[in-house]
């Protein structure tokens, strides 16, 4: 029942505060026989880690992972795949004015009074850091999942007023590691890239959109009450950190569509004439195309003077120190893949027991 | 791990095919003590149960759920509170024509390719019907959480391009049971009223929009990493039939805001001047209201001939038969109550353990 | 959480107090497609049923179950399958004298301790009429796993004094149910037969033994660590009421054995040469029959006056009204089938993913 | 629903193989603002290390837990309490006859089966070396239920033919750690270790018993149906290696007891006469002392030739290398203590639900 573990049957439990000795987690119930490649593990891990790059946020987090158990001579032994990434260049010392002080929209106020006592230092549990374990659990799913074919990636479609003008079918994946935005289409890029640089000089935020797409899901994963497909897939991305929204398919031009227009006919050939279910339908994928988008609000942390509270519930100036994200939306794409991926794994592995 | 279950504490799990012998659940998890007004719970089915008015579908279900176990003298013993509800009016031929016939954006064709077999007999399984448990289950959860003066409300705000134009925040509650759509502005109401009645009489269907409000929920409900609360919301939302989007607080339109614009900073009096966190921050509740919007899709069952694919995936003719909802969302809002109400009640036992 | 379900992935959900209206179920995560015989589900309760015979409680329980939803045409569906047993012949009245009182060694003072409110009529949600329950799902599982001829049978092995003097793997299962005492040896039948037929009459109560059966099932289920197989089939066991010991293979004897002796080695056609471990080896089935036995302590209630107490805490002489087993065991037969093959089957559908 | 977690609320997941570079563990659900002893915590795993004593194990293990996160200034946070412990003196050669080849009554064999791959040095994950990680579980727990004056001891109750002659309500826990044995008489203690010298001598390999006693419980831990206190202490104990038999209360010696003896009833001052319960009644706390006996195998590896299988199921003579115990009861007290530890953990913070 509490709440750090995520998946039924692939299932990560992650542990760690952001400033303590290290984070980690448990894969319990990957399938025995998978052949494992750590170094792709890394490289998903390098996709999230912070200082990439000037519009990133300048934290230099090597987040190398150690795997220590369920894997032998190369290949998972059905057993807890344990792990552990070290905390290294935590400067915990630009927390310290954090001590009693709750900064605006934070998890700071809400930790406090959920247990009585909180880890300041760097958000302790509620840090983003935490969201590297997530990235370790998905980096393994994929891994499972492309056995059977299936892949899934996600880009950056919007940053603040700057939309890519492309629908999620349409996207060539090959584009969106070609620039530091991630977003698939060069020119939309180079104006995200140039937006986020003048919000950071400003000490200011902004936020932005993530698009996720699944090819190749065979039909028949979900379940068709409370564990519907995109109902896991909402929970997942809504446990990102800074999510405020999310829609599958049509999503919320749904809203304004009529049933006619809506559904998704076939033709003579039996092909779907169209894909406003998102590749779900009553909770379980039908063999199309998963896509859904995820809304994400702009950093708290800003690097101006705020009105807090102290924890007497006094008002108090409170100013960003450290290094944080101007917009976090391109270090969260591997972060929704890592959950995309693990909800699929999880539903993957539960629809085995029916066949 | 079936899905059939939701939550952790309170814990409902149903059964039930639409047209099958009964529907049912057992709500386990509900604490002892609790004086419950079984008239009330009556009266939330009503408010879900088809053939209400003109704009709905016309089956008449009585929808009269007989509880069965762990009440005793008007008091919950803490034992599972066991409920069925009697299927009645279930003109099962008029799906016969579906026996082998998958209808557009329905669950017809993924449930028999999760399962290998299905009751296509009103959805089976999948029928919106199964909601009447959720009911049920939820309002057992409001009567726990009234006695910590929690309050749980939801209307239409949308109903295709016809917009409720008031905040969350700002709406009477005595207004919404005022009108057959449920929206608590009786002028707009009229207008979405009109609109639905158009629709059905060309035989489509059309989407809409659901708010849900909750307040005076304590600070601390919810978990900072998968157990967010509104990701636990956000999955109870999309668990339901037609769902195709949600967003917490300022939701999609935080992707186009600045940090220093969306940050919810303190007055002089500790007081928050905007609650663009929609009371929910590092997932755990700040004390403030929460507030979502959910966007369901236009039914898919449409009383005109459609494209729909036969067993052996062959185009074929397929046109609604039976009494359905030209638009789902006036009946859906007690089901966007029931879910929220659970998942609060379920956060709201589980912080009983840190205190 | 809470704790009224059984099982993992092969889940029963149980309800229901002795007096109240009903009690009944849920079953999620049956296989889809399963022939079920319904007749040989309700004969498997009329083994547990009280008023067979003049050496079990004369209360005249019909319970008939009714089986609601998860079943068409004769075959599972994979949905959840849930059920309801009427309760009828209950005399609530003669347990008036209850209402403030815990008899010796029964629930009602633990229960009262642990809700701060209890139905004592009949024993409330303590009572084996609850049992039931565990039977359908158990007959359901039978039939599941069946199908891979898995085989599963109970027995009385002792009843006081009076023991069965056969090995587990001797047994004929055929003689189980030729006589009231369900001992596969009709000479010791008789002996424990007269032996209750005396204690009945004396108004006291007597404990035994029950033994339990497993054959072929296949090696590799259950898991190393916490989920053993026989770890949750000692739970599934200790759940039954007024059980007090249990022991696998070789049990309690093997204290005092050696290693040398008790190790299940091979002979020279690589057939295990014993079956000390039970069939179990390291948590997982080794492909040998499972057998292991019950400790059933004497039913609390008797028919003589007792110092119990009541709500004050002060003694009180309380006597059985109402029906009551003499000896436990001959009931417990098919209630500890029934735990023994949804235990299986959970853990036979959990390793269907490892596959 | 993967097996390497134990308990719902105070949930333990353990991860790691004997030979791989880790073991450890994550725990979730400990209630924030506890002091942690953490040295004490280390003073656990110091009983179970191997390598204390001339009739244990001669491996040393340093056995030392770094507790990797949940902890800030000495109190836990009531996130997750993340640790590890390394794995150092393995000597991975002394099985590398085993590669090919199954141990009699080991869980060579059913690994194999189960997950068609394994990690054969040291046992892999069926290593007793995994029940460090929950040892510091059980140590937390204990620290956890000491603050309601929970108190929770086990010994050596009897080894192969030598039985301690007290019942458990009358040991003296201060005796315990007086002997290697940890047998809380001195002079039965002596005889169990020259016994056990013995057969170390011989090669050979002995069984014993090992008895838990808990103290000062609230009435009211348990649930009355599957989750019985005493079903969960089942589990907990069946799921250590080598146990084969447990009973709680007057246990197998139920089975020839009459209920007018086996009854705990209450005389004038309102205190029960007897404890045959075993302080729990319809599987909830009823205040009394928890007693129960674990009964262990003898160690299955032993230092003689015996005829095992190898992996094509031919026979083969198999002998144990490297260091094993002759007794496993001496340090399986601390593993029986964590376990029962857990459990108790577990339904205390459960029980806070219904409060």
């Amino acid at each position: 029942m509490p709440g750090n573990s995520f998946g039924q049957v692939f299932r990560l439990t992650t542990f760690g505060e952001s400033h303590g000795a290290a984070i980690g987690g448990v894969l319990d119930g990957c399938v025995p026989g998978l052949e494992l490649d750590q170094e792709r593990i890394q490289g998903e891990l390098d996709r999230r880690r912070p200082g990439q790059s000037r519009i990133t946020t300048q934290r230099k987090e090597s987040d190398t992972v150690s795997i220590l158990s369920g894997v032998y001579e190369g290949k998972t032994l059905g057993t807890p795949i344990g792990f552990t990434i070290q905390n290294g260049d935590s400067r915990s010392k630009d927390y310290d004015h954090l001590k009693d002080v709750f900064r605006p929209s934070h998890a700071d106020f809400t930790s406090q009074a959920k247990y009585g006592i909180r880890d300041h230092r760097g958000g302790g549990r509620s840090s983003a850091r935490e969201t590297a374990c997530r990235v370790v659990g998905g980096a393994i799913a994929r891994q499972l999942l492309e056995r059977d074919g299936i892949e899934c990636f996600a880009y950056v479609s919007q940053v603040a007023s700057v939309f890519l003008d492309k629908h999620a079918e349409e996207i060539d994946p090959k584009l969106i590691e070609t620039n530091l935005v991630r977003c698939p289409d060069p020119e939309t890029a180079a104006e995200m890239e140039s937006l986020i640089d003048g919000i950071r000089k400003e000490g200011d935020t902004v936020g932005g959109m993530v698009t996720c797409v699944v090819k190749n899901v065979p039909a028949g994963l979900g379940d068709p009450v409370f564990d519907k497909l995109h109902a896991d897939l909402a929970k997942a991305m809504f446990s990102i950190n800074a999510v405020k929204g999310m829609e599958l398919g049509s999503g919320f031009a749904a809203t304004e569509m009529r049933g006619s227009e809506h559904n998704d006919t076939a033709d003579e050939n039996g092909q779907l004439r169209s894909n406003y279910s998102g590749g779900i339908q009553g909770g379980i994928s039908n063999g199309e195309t998963i896509y859904f988008n995820v809304a994400f609000k702009p950093v708290a942390t800003i690097m101006r003077d705020q009105d807090g509270l102290d924890s007497t519930g006094q008002q108090v100036k409170v100013k960003g120190k450290g290094r944080h994200d101007p917009c976090v939306v391109p270090r969260a794409v591997p972060i929704v893949e890592a959950m995309t991926l693990m909800t699929l794994a999880d539903h993957f592995l539960r629809q085995k027991i029916n066949l």
